[in-house]
C-alpha cells in the first residue's frame, strides 16, 4: 500500500487555540481511496524541527503532506523549511505573484508587500492554486516521492485538496487495491450484544483485507465492514456474501446503512405508510422532536408535539388523568400511555409517541431511580409501552438515549406493520 | 517552560477506527498548568518506529508521554519499545502480577496467561496503578527526563493521568509560570464584530505572556484570555485589568463566563426573577426546549412547550388566528407574537418564547427566503419580536442558530428587567 505521512505545523494547534480538523479530513479521504496513513504529527513553528520532520517522513513514506505555515508573516516557515529539506533554492515566480495581486484586487484590497513571499517556490516545484486565499500550495516531486504543502485554513485546504491534490495523487500513485465499504447502523444494542449477534462472521475478519470497526455513538452503534481486493471483482467476492450475512444476522435491529439516520429512517417509514406523527415529551424535553425535525421535509408527516415538563401541562394540555397521576406518578407505564394517546388525539395524528422519566441528577424514586424512562406509543392498532433503565449515566446521555430509543421503538413497531402488509 | 511531547500508538487510530481523545485530554490539562506541548504524533504499531520516536522525543523534550500498546496481545509493543529506547531490560514484577490476578478475580473472570506480559517493566521503572483495567502504566526516569506510558482506553488513561501522572509531574517538574485563564461567552455576535468591540485591548496581546483565542461554536463565540506570569502576583497584575476591561467592553453581549452555558444563564435569570417559561416552536422543532432542559433543575421554571409544526396545531393548540395566518403566513412577525402569547396563556407561564421560520432546504418565499426566522417573546410587560436571516446555511445550523438566538433574546430582555429593578 502507498504510505502517507501528514505533518501539521502551527503553534496555535499545540497551544489548543485551534483544533486540527485538516489532518483527519485528509486522512479520511485518502483512506477511503485505499492509501495507508502511517503517521501523523503536529509540530511547532521551529524551522529545524520542520526540516527534520520532513526528512524523516521522506525516509519512510511515499507521500508527505504538510499543512500550515504558508502565510506572509515571519512565523510562516514551511516554504523555507521545505526548500531546505529537499535541498532546492527558493525561486520567485512572477505568474504566482500576479495571481496573488489579482486576488487582492478582486476582494477590493491593496496588496501588502509582505505577500510577495508567497510567490517564492522551491526550484522545480509546482504551485497548487488556491481560490479562497492568497497562499498557493506547493507540490514537489522528489525522487519517486511527493511532498505537498497546503495552507492551514480548512476552507482553503479542503478545496485545494479535493480539486488539485487528490487528482494528482490518484494519477501518479493509483491505489493498488479496490475498497468496498458499508456501515450498518443499530440503536439500543450494546457493543457486546452486537458482537454476539454477528459472531458467526467474526472469524472471517481474521484477514488483512477485511476490517470490521465499531463506533458507539449516542445510543447507536455503527458497524463498518471494509474489504480490500486487488480489483473490484476480488473485493466483491469477499464483500457481498459478508455484507448480506451481516444484514441477515442483524435483522430487525438494523435501522439503516451508511449515511441514513435513525430519524430519517423513521421518516421514510411514516411517509411510506401515510402516517402522521405527534410527540409528547417529558424527560427528553423536546429532543425527540428535534431529532425528527432534523430531517428535511419532516413537516410532511410531523404534526408537532407537546413538551409536558410539569404535571399541570400533562393534565390540562394532554388530558392525562389526575387520578392516574396521583396513583402511580408521572414516571410510569400508565402515564406514558396516556401521554401518547393524549397527544395523538390533541394533534389529530395517526401515531403518538411519548417519553417520561427521571433524567437526573436529582429526583427519582425507589421504584424508579434516576435513569428510568418509559416510552409510550399510541397507534391506530392500539397503545404499547416500554421501560428502560440506564443507571449512572449523565443527564445529557439519559435524554439522548431516551429520545433515540423512543424513535427506534416507533421504527420497530411500524416496520412490523409493513411486514404484515407484505405477508397479507 | 517545560517541554512535553505526546506520542500515541495504535493502527486503529491511523485507520480512523478510533478517534484519539487522549492526546487532547492530556495536552489540555498540561497546558492549563503551564507546561508547553511541543509536539504530538500518532504512530502505527511498528517496534522500530516507536523506539525511534521515543529516542527523538527524548532529544527534544523534558517529558515524553506515550499512549496505547500496553495490552496483553502480540501487537502491544510499547512495553518492549520503551525498554529498548532507554536501554534497560524488562523485569518480571511479582507484585504487579498479583494485582493483575486480583483484578480478574474481582471481576469474576479467570486469569488469561497472556496477561502475565503486563507484569514486565523496564528495570528501575515504576508502575502507574490502573483501577479500571489490567494494564499498569509505566513511569521511567531517564537522566533528568521522564517517560510515562499509559494504556489507550480513555477511561483507564484519564483516571491514571489525574491521580498519578499529574501529581508526579507537578512534584518533579513544578511549572515555572503561573497561569490565569477566563473564557468570555457571547451569542449571536460574529467574530469580526467581537474583535471590533474589544479592539481597545488587542494591542495588549502583542506579548508572549498574554493570549486571546476565539472559538466559534454553534452560534456562540468563546473568547479565552490567558495570562502567564512568573508568579501569581505578576500574572494577576496583567490579568485583572484586562479581564475587567473585556467584561466592560462586551457589556450586555456577554452572557457568561467559563463553564456557564447560555441555557444555564437563562435558567439562573428566570429563577432569580421567579419567572416560569413556556416555548412555542415551529422551525426549531423542539431544539430550544431541549437546550432549556439540558440544565439540571430546569423543571423548577420550565413548564413545557408546544411544537407547532403544522398550521393546524398553531391554530387549534396555540390559538393563533386563522385570519392572521391567511393574511401574512406562518413565517411572520405577527405569528411569532401570537405563538408566544398563545403558549404563555395555554401553559399559564410568565414568559412565552416562540420561533417560526424557514429552515430549508426547501420552502421559503420571496419576502422570507430559507434562513429567515422570527422570534417572539411574550412577557408580563408585553410582547416583542425579532427578525433574523442566515442565508446559505444548512438546515441544522439554521435550527441551532434560531434556538440559541431565541434564548439569547430572552436573556437580554429579562436581564434588562433586573437592571430596572436595580436602578429603582
Amino acid at each position: 500500500m502507498i504510505r502517507v505521512e501528514i505533518i501539521a505545523t502551527g503553534n496555535e494547534l499545540l497551544k489548543g487555540e485551534t483544533i486540527n480538523t485538516t489532518t483527519p479530513f485528509m486522512a479520511g479521504n485518502l483512506r477511503d481511496l485505499g492509501y495507508e496513513i502511517t503517521r501523523t504529527s503536529t509540530l511547532r513553528d521551529q524551522p529545524d524541527e520542520i526540516i527534520g520532520a520532513i526528512r524523516e517522513a521522506l525516509s519512510r513514506a511515499d507521500i508527505v503532506l504538510l499543512t500550515g505555515g504558508l502565510g506572509p508573516t515571519p512565523d510562516d516557515l514551511t516554504r523555507d523549511a521545505l526548500a531546505e529539506a529537499v535541498s532546492q533554492p527558493l525561486e520567485f515566480q512572477p505568474d504566482i505573484w500576479a495571481e496573488i495581486q489579482s486576488y487582492f484586487r478582486k476582494t477590493g484590497r491593496s496588496v501588502p508587500p509582505a505577500n510577495m513571499n508567497q510567490a517564492y517556490l522551491p526550484y522545480h516545484a509546482q504551485a497548487v492554486p488556491n481560490k479562497h486565499g492568497t497562499a498557493p500550495g506547493i507540490l514537489v516531486s522528489y525522487n519517486s516521492q511527493t511532498i505537498v504543502a497546503l495552507p492551514g485554513p480548512p476552507n482553503e485546504l479542503q478545496s485545494m485538496f479535493n480539486e488539485s491534490v487528490l487528482p494528482y495523487l490518484s494519477r501518479n500513485y493509483p491505489p493498488q487495491t479496490f475498497t468496498m465499504k458499508r456501515t450498518f447502523k443499530v440503536c439500543g444494542l450494546g457493543e457486546s450484544h452486537l458482537l454476539e449477534k454477528i459472531g458467526e462472521v467474526l472469524p472471517l475478519v481474521d484477514n488483512d483485507r477485511v476490517r470490521l470497526s465499531y463506533l458507539p455513538k449516542g445510543g447507536e452503534v455503527h458497524l463498518t465492514l471494509q474489504v480490500e481486493g486487488d480489483d473490484q471483482h476480488q473485493a466483491k467476492e469477499i464483500f457481498t456474501p459478508m455484507a448480506e450475512r451481516i444484514n441477515a444476522l442483524l435483522g430487525a435491529d438494523l435501522y439503516g446503512l451508511n449515511e441514513e439516520t435513525l430519524a430519517g429512517r423513521v421518516g421514510s417509514l411514516l411517509r411510506q405508510r401515510g402516517y402522521s406523527l405527534a410527540t409528547a415529551e417529558s424527560c427528553t424535553g423536546g429532543l425527540a422532536a428535534h431529532l425528527v425535525t432534523e430531517v428535511p421535509g419532516s413537516s410532511d408527516y410531523f404534526r408537532g408535539g407537546v413538551i409536558a415538563y410539569s404535571n399541570e401541562v400533562k393534565e390540562k394540555v394532554l388530558g392525562v388523568s389526575p387520578d392516574t397521576l396521583a396513583a402511580v406518578g408521572a414516571v410510569s407505564q400508565a402515564i406514558a400511555c396516556e401521554m401518547a394517546e393524549g397527544v395523538r388525539n390533541l394533534l389529530a395524528a395517526d401515531i403518538g409517541l411519548s417519553t417520561t422519566g427521571f433524567a437526573g441528577p436529582e429526583g427519582g424514586s425507589p421504584e424508579n431511580p434516576v435513569g428510568t424512562v418509559y416510552i409510550g406509543l399510541a397507534t391506530p392498532g392500539g397503545t404499547s409501552n416500554r421501560k428502560l433503565y440506564w443507571p449512572g449515566q449523565s443527564r445529557y446521555l439519559i435524554k439522548l438515549l431516551a429520545a433515540k430509543l423512543a424513535l427506534d421503538y416507533l421504527r420497530r413497531e411500524i416496520s412490523g406493520d409493513q411486514a404484515d402488509e407484505d405477508r397479507g
